[in-house]
This record gives C-alpha cells, sequence and structure tokens, in this order.
C-alpha cells in the first residue's frame, strides 16, 4: 500500500528535461540554460524552439519555426464564428477553454505519434494564441477583430491585435521578456492536467483545453489578477503604509509575496522588478504601480529575511497594468506563454505515454442492503 | 525521495466514499449498495440522487430531483448556435467537450463553495447531457434539433431526441441499466483529470471539459467502438471461428477481452451480456450481434480459465448497436451516464480540497551555457 498524499505533493509524476528549478538558491533553467540569459538575448519563438527541440535554433532553423509559427496565427473563419457565439460577458478564459477544444477540428486530420506530426501541433497551437486572445477581447467589447501581421513578432503583434495599434517596440520588448519568463515551470497544476488528459491519447487541443482550465483557477493562474486587486483596494501611494502596517500587526498574508517552490527570491520576479522599474519611462507612471512600488519599499525589509519576497506574480500584474492590459486577460496572457510549455510536456508525454490512472482509498460504508422506496426515511 | 510510478498506477490520489470495487470477486458497490441491485430496481436518476447525496431518495426526495433534473435538460438557444458553428465532420466528444467548455457561461452566476450551490451544478451538468449529445449528432448529420420532453425519463428522452422517435419501452430500460452500469467506477482516468482540474478551483464546466477530454481518449473511452470495427472485420458468423484460432495462434489481444481492475468477471459485464441476448426478441437481430455471440461462445471456455472474460466494453458496444446508436456517439453514451460519477467526485474534490501540483524527475542537462546564434551548429 502506497502511502496517500492529498495533493501529490512530493509525488514525482513524470520524468522531464525540460526545466529545472533549485528553490533554495533561486535558480530556474530551460533545457539547463539560465533564465537570466534566455531573457536577456532571446525572442519567445527561439525559446520556444529550445523547449519544443532541446537545444536553441540556427539562425536558418529559427527561420522556418518562426514562418511556420506566423502562418499558424492566422484565425480559422469558424473560430470567429464560435468566438461571436459565446455571451460578451464570460470570462476570457472560459471563451479560452472553449476555442481551444474545438482548435484541432479546423486544423484538418493530422496524426500525433510521431515528433514531426507532434511538431506541427505544437507550432500551431503556440501560433494561434496571439490572435485568438484578442479576437476573444475584441468581440467583447463590440470592437472588430484585428487580423494578424505575420512580419511582426508575437508580442507586437499580440499588442495590436488587442489595442489595434502598433506598439511602442520597448512595450512590445518587455512583454517579449514577460513571455519567456512564464514560457514554462516544471510540473505545475496545468501542465499536469496536459499530461494526465494527454494520456489517455486524446488529440492535443482536448488536452490543452485541461490545461487552459486548470489555469483558470484562482488557486493557480488567477493570483496576478488578484494583485491588482489589492492595489486598488489600497488605493493611494499614502495609504500603503497604514494598510502595510495593519496586515503586519494582524499577521496577515499579502497577495503576490511568497512562493511555495523559492525559498529565496524568484529568479523571474528579479527579471520583472527590472522591466517594471523601467516601464514608467515609457508610459507615463500609473497610480497602481506607484502603489506597488511604495508596498515593495515597505515589505522588503520586513518580509525579505523571512524568504518572502514580491514573487512572479506581484511583477507580472503591475507589468501588464502598465503596459495597458486589461485585468481580465492576465491569465490568458499566462496561457499565451506557457503554451509553449505545454505542448513541450505534452511532447514529452507522447513520446513515453503511460495512462494516468491512480487508485483511491475507499473511505465509504460496505455492503449496505438495498432499500426498496417505501421503506427508505 | 518518494518513488516515480509511470501513470501513478496504485499511487492513491484521494479518499473516496463514492464507488468500491473488488476486482478478484468481481464485486462493483456504490455507496456501499451493489451494482446487481441498483441495475434492477433504480432509475438512472435514482442513482444519480444516490452518487451525490450517499443514500438513497425518497419519493419526494427522486421527485424534486427529477423535476429540477427534467428542467435542466433544456437547451440554451446560444449553445444551439455554438453547436451549429462547429464542422459537421468533427467527433462529437470534441463537440462535446467543446459545449461543456462554454457551458457554465449560460448558466448564470453561481457560486461553488457550499453544498447547495455544487448540488445545483452538478444537476444542470447532469440534465443537460441528454439533450445536448442528440443536438451534437443531429446537427452533424443535418437534420432539425428535438426538444426534450420533460415528461419523459433520461433514457426515453434522449433516444427520442436523438432518433426523433420514442422508442419501443424495452429498449429505453435496456439503456436506463447500461448508464445506471457506467454512472461511476472509482479512480478512472477522466474522474482523476476532473479532480486534477477542479483542484484549482475552476468553475466545474473547466473540470469536467477536462474530463470530457479524457474520456475521448482510445486508450480510456473508445474501447467498445473499436469492438465495433473488430465485429465488422471479421464480418460474418461463419468467419468468427477461423479469426479467431489464428488470433489464438498468435496470441494477440482480443478487443474488448479482459480488464486491469477485474480478475474475474467484471458483474457489469454479466448484466449487460443478459440484457445484449434479450434485445433480438425487441429488434431483429443484426449482423453484428450474431457475430459478437459467437465469438463470445468460442472465448469463453479458451479464456475465462485465465480471468479474461468479455468485458464491459464488449457488451456494450453491441448493445449500443443494437439498439441502434451510431458507432460514433457510444463515447458520448459513456459520458452521458458517467457524468453522474464525474459530478460526485467533483463535489467530494470541492469539500475538501487540496491542488494537484505532484513533482517531476529532472532528467535532462545542468549548467549550460548560453550559445550566441552565430555560434550554434
Amino acid at each position: 500500500m502506497i502511502e496517500y498524499i492529498p495533493g501529490l505533493e512530493r509525488v514525482p509524476a513524470a520524468e522531464s528535461s525540460l526545466s529545472f528549478i533549485d528553490g533554495e538558491k533561486g535558480i530556474l533553467e530551460y533545457r539547463g540554460i539560465r533564465i537570466e540569459d534566455l531573457a536577456e538575448n532571446c525572442t519567445f519563438d527561439e525559446v520556444c524552439f529550445l523547449l519544443l527541440e532541446g537545444r536553441l535554433p540556427t539562425a536558418s532553423g529559427l527561420d522556418e519555426f518562426t514562418r511556420r509559427e506566423r502562418e499558424a496565427r492566422q484565425l480559422d473563419p469558424y473560430m470567429v464564428d464560435l468566438i461571436r457565439c459565446l455571451p460578451k460577458d464570460a470570462h476570457p478564459m472560459a471563451k479560452l477553454q472553449t476555442c481551444v477544444s474545438a482548435m484541432g477540428m479546423w486544423m484538418g486530420p493530422l496524426g500525433m505519434y510521431n515528433d514531426e506530426t507532434r511538431m506541427e501541433w505544437a507550432i500551431r497551437f503556440i501560433g494561434r494564441f496571439p490572435s485568438i486572445i484578442p479576437a476573444i477581447h475584441r468581440t467583447s467589447v463590440g470592437r472588430d477583430i484585428v487580423e494578424p501581421d505575420v512580419t511582426l513578432g508575437r508580442s507586437s503583434d499580440f499588442l495590436r491585435m488587442l489595442t489595434g495599434e502598433a506598439p511602442d517596440p520597448r512595450i512590445a520588448n518587455t512583454l517579449n521578456v514577460a513571455l519567456i519568463l512564464h514560457a514554462e515551470h516544471a510540473m505545475n497544476a496545468s501542465t499536469f492536467a496536459t499530461r494526465v488528459v494527454a494520456s489517455t491519447e486524446s488529440e492535443p487541443g482536448a488536452a490543452i483545453a485541461a490545461a487552459v482550465g486548470s489555469l483558470a483557477g484562482p488557486l493557480h493562474g488567477g493570483a496576478n489578477e488578484r494583485v491588482i486587486g489589492m492595489l486598488e483596494e489600497i488605493g493611494s501611494v499614502e495609504a500603503v503604509q497604514p494598510w502595510f502596517e495593519k496586515k503586519m500587526a494582524n499577521q496577515e498574508r499579502i497577495m503576490g509575496m511568497g512562493h511555495r517552490v523559492y525559498s529565496t527570491k524568484d529568479p523571474r520576479a528579479t527579471i520583472l522588478q527590472g522591466l517594471c522599474h523601467k516601464i514608467p519611462e515609457v508610459k507615463s507612471g500609473t497610480r497602481l504601480c506607484d502603489i506597488a512600488m511604495e508596498l515593495e519599499r515597505l515589505a522588503v525589509p520586513e518580509l525579505g529575511r523571512n524568504g518572502i519576497y514580491p514573487n512572479v506574480d506581484f511583477y507580472s500584474g503591475i507589468l501588464y497594468h502598465q503596459i495597458g492590459i486589461p485585468t481580465d486577460l492576465f491569465t490568458s496572457v499566462f496561457a499565451l506563454a506557457r503554451i509553449a510549455g505545454w505542448m513541450a510536456h505534452w511532447m514529452e508525454q507522447m513520446r513515453r505515454n503511460r495512462i494516468f490512472r491512480p487508485t483511491q482509498i475507499y473511505k465509504g460504508p460496505r455492503d449496505v442492503p438495498f432499500t426498496p422506496m417505501d421503506r427508505r426515511g
């Protein structure tokens, strides 16, 4: 009998060579390469190639990958009809899950039992996300859908399709780094969901729909939305100090501070923090950003000695807010990045698959006699 | 360090009091009551109540439950539009997953953090399945959608909405039993997927979409479709003996024979077998049914001594074929039943939730230096 551990915490569910985390030293590597190097030097497409193929691309390899990714950005007309069927006020993540469930239907017949077709699936899904998320948003607010521009990189084109205007290149570069930082993070809940569903040999869309549904949960991808809620609640820079002191006195948790895996500062948070502090040079500082900076200034000396730092969700929420992404799209932007990791885990799972079929501990009654209806009370 | 077991086989993933299986003795109980008693005496609604509430309903309790379930059968007009957007030739399970992802959008705001609202979610999902699956089918074949008739039970109304005609009551009763037998089966792959996604506190539709996606996989819910493929391949009663002898000589597996959990005969298979043998009294025997009976006659003396019997998929495939369900809907009929177990597991998970976040064994390289693009080869 194997011990029952709620949530399977610390139970290994897969062997993987995609990302490595050292939570004590604050190290995150994709395929062995430090996240700092990738954030400094790469485009998101380059990092996708690295995750999917296991090595950084040559110039011609990247050209080919980028060409295919950009081609895959084109929205299927049926998908647009489908998005328009959905109620305007539904959450974008529920809509994204619906679209992903249907996505394979328009991608034509394509097997998934060799590396080449799996790569094709991966590129199609990675390519479709930057056009589908803006289409969901613009339909919700009653605006026309903007077609992709395949001359642009992922971040620029995503922002252009979202707002209708080409973004400042510095904003697009900032988003590019944020996407790289969120592309993959070992066996988190949505990645595990991908592998669980994929293991029955369902179509990849079925598995990615599970991942999107999982990421939508408040315990998983919803944290950065809640950071913005907290900053709104504080309301002004002057209000930060009394608010923070009250939280400390009551020993309450602060949204976006501390992380389960990291006992030192999350390397992604360090990079995002740098970006957040630079954005006001491009876009005039917003109220929420000023509040966040003040909160960080007060919190770090107080909480840092206990290993609690503003985490990746704290900075990503602020960053997305600063660059003008609507709050209800934050989790979708997370998905825009994490689709890379999900597809890489899907490929890894398919290469050496075994169906996930754990067992349960039965806690109910046994051998209960059947009672006819007239004798039930 | 906890041992890595591929597919988490024998690893307990939850405590549950829904169903008990003794694979050596061939026992299956829901809430402690033998499946044979439930199949003999109950309607599917009664079994849903048992699974969700933990006890069999009184007459008035069942009336109330049935009233709510039948009310929930009504299709949302937007859902019909959505189904019509989907390509005709896509698999019904992919369409079902798409619909389920969207289902919550039309159900209005409804919390999920107390037993009452969770029960309401469960009834809405259980109620919607018998109208949504026929709508998917009829739209695919270019026929009008049939509205639900809330005076009818689940099986009758499902068959009526599927074919457009009220079924022979004996056929409806047969389907009722088949649905009871498939309502719940402990920690199978789709139930596990439900719990994994639900554990992030996503909306129930997000979790049930994962379940549908998982059930769609050929390694999970697709087995009974493949039994029909095998019978088609054999082609005639006369061809069974040479086909079977060749399979035995080559030591090949026969579709729909043997089961991972049961080393004796699956109690569900015994009941379904009895039903299969009775159907020709109602509907004139079909070719595939005759082939299946001949295969069973030859296989049982040969394989039964090794604990290999025709399993639940063997008989459910034949039964669904006999009562006129199109082969590509078999897995959806499985879902029509299993939605009860999924919702019961969802409620159980939500009552005492812990996010599923296992770990991984890292197998890749460490500390790889970053190579600039012009030096990659």
